[in-house]
């Protein structure tokens, strides 16, 4: 007996690895999409004080419909977006990864399939291969827009239960018009139908609008969202989702019972008493984002249309390659396996410089 | 478009209801198997103060290991079991319901079956469900013990991938013998070879000891645990598993990414500390438990012989009748479906009595 392989483990699990970006310990990590900026100092009071109010009643199960939490969720959305979302359009859970796994468990799974149009977020695929949900790798164009028609005859033909489109797009980092996520609903509605999961896990750092109010008249369209990012809470664990409150009941057949912990649900309700302070910090990195593309550009290298708070940049012949003499300077990007193509995540404008002097030297050098 | 029916949900969610015991606004709640004790003073600051510092670095990603933690709870099992664990032994995830998830998408799943001896913990049968895995229902005796005979030949005839045996059980509260269980995994790697899952939530309230100790030399067994009960932390939602360091590792093919939340692993780090005082309410816990078999017995009900932190009780011509006269006299138990019989959590002395007060009268009103 010595390892994986000699337990009656599943066969498609067999020579898989866990996913996972490499954590390495270098200098300046902008390989995850992590916000390089800390909680401000009253909020981390905040969170002590009302995770402190939440310890004193932990022997007790957490609020199992998180209601508390949903409204305030429902109110962020509503103030951020214009369009008027309510507790029963909301629901939480440990992440957006949880979000997808409840949603792919409900409308997906044995017998069931799911498209996405790739590249795009590698664990809508693991997710769903995990719920035993069949997976379509749908098309892009060369420039890692979605081409429509391909989009629409994979449909047509594939006819899936779960449409995925990550808008914007990660690793590309391009955010996709409403009027082809609309093409899309449609053409999946007209296909079975189906059930289209638009995840706006970086909607905050984009240059244009949530596409939250497609939810209305739509309760096949289901919006996804983290604090993970905009909010600075990576380490939280927070994803939600807002869509008709059919869909809300739905996921609450399949949601393990408590699955949202006391402390979470507090620590959640902190960063939204926080919320201005917290996108102030978004639009500090959205003019970083657009001074690493301005200087990436400048540099001579490609770069993907972004409205995340990350850029996808090339192209290299090797990618691979490229990523490791970044390394060597100190600087940790992301290889997604996009042939060409790097990621990095907008950090301080003092890791973005740190990035930017990188680049450059590995530029000259490969030029030399 | 009204409702769950109108979606295209999977069919056999169709008609479902969540799981969930009701939540009542009643004065005496013995319906869930928490931990009347609130945290310690001492302890709720030092969540605090542990969240506090976690708070500062909330924008990155938690420790995707969980390492500090698993290795301390690693120790608290070496120092109660006296059988040596360490890091490589030991997974963590939201509850023990998502530890249970997480082994059924790794050794179940679809194609594949699970047996549980039934009346037990239900959420055994639904995650099945919800994973895709198979579900058999195998017998017990009369007494709520597991019929050995009649639990091998199942195991023998169905085959099953993954074999749950709880001990103690809930919600009958009898525990399983060692032999019991050898017998059972032999039996399952006879027939397989399969993983047999003993969960033991309540073991910290057995008389006996804990079974941690047979993972020993036989990998397909796991051992289950929580934090919720023992250590008065439902609402912290932190269960874990030890098990041969294979298992640890196939697990972490299927469960998410950073699915362990900073704050929980700091709440939970910071309840390790505390083992000493935690334990020494389980030990007045059980001292309660001991005396509501004994009240019981001496008001002519029935029990079954309790390990854990409740008592199942009866006969009643009718349960649901019963559980509403005693709802009525403000004390709420659980009525978890099995014939006869209902479920009374261990409360402090003063909700005991409150409970017995109620039972006390209600066996007046059914002689009367």
């Amino acid at each position: 007996m010595s390892g994986i392989d000699d337990l009656p483990v599943r066969d498609e699990l067999r020579g898989k690895s866990p996913y996972g970006a490499p954590q390495l310990d270098v200098p300046v990590r902008l390989n995850t999409n992590e916000n390089p900026y800390p909680l401000p100092e009253p909020l981390v009071e905040r969170i002590a004080e009302r995770v402190r109010a939440a310890a004193r009643d932990l022997n007790r199960y957490p609020d199992r419909d998180a209601v508390e939490l949903r409204t305030r969720l429902a109110r962020y959305l509503t103030d951020t977006s214009g369009h008027r979302v309510g507790l029963a359009n909301v629901w939480a859970a440990n992440g957006s990864n949880e979000v997808l796994q409840q949603l792919l468990q409900t409308f997906g799974g044995p017998g069931r399939t799911a498209i996405g149009f790739e590249p795009s977020y590698s664990m809508h695929a693991l997710i769903s291969r995990g719920t035993g949900t069949g997976w379509i790798s749908g098309p892009r164009n060369d420039d890692f827009t979605i081409d429509l028609a391909a989009a629409e005859k994979a449909i047509a033909e594939h006819r899936p239960d779960v449409v995925f489109v990550t808008t914007p797009n990660n690793p590309t980092g391009n955010a996709v018009p409403g009027d082809t996520v609309l093409a899309l609903y449609e053409a999946a509605q007209a296909a079975k139908p189906s059930m289209v999961v638009v995840d706006e896990a970086y909607v905050e750092f984009s240059h244009g609008d949530s596409l939250l109010p497609l939810i209305e008249g739509r309760p096949h369209l289901v919006v996804s969202r983290t604090m993970s990012k905009a909010f600075g809470a990576a380490g939280l664990r927070l994803g939600y989702l807002a869509a008709h409150p059919a869909v809300v009941d739905a996921v609450q057949l399949v949601r393990l019972p408590y699955h949202l912990s006391a402390v979470t649900q507090a620590t959640a309700l902190a960063a939204l008493e926080h919320t201005d302070t917290l996108l102030k910090y978004v639009d500090q990195l959205k003019a970083e984002r657009d001074r690493l593309v301005r200087e990436l550009l400048a540099l001579g290298y490609e770069v993907t249309a972004s409205d995340a708070n990350f850029v996808q940049f090339g192209r290299f012949a090797d990618a691979r390659t490229a990523w490791r003499q970044i390394l060597d300077r100190g600087v940790l990007v992301r290889d997604n396996g996009v042939p060409g193509w790097l990621r990095v995540t907008a950090g301080t404008p003092e890791e973005n410089d740190a990035f930017l002097d990188a680049v450059r030297d590995v530029k000259k050098e490969q030029s030399a």
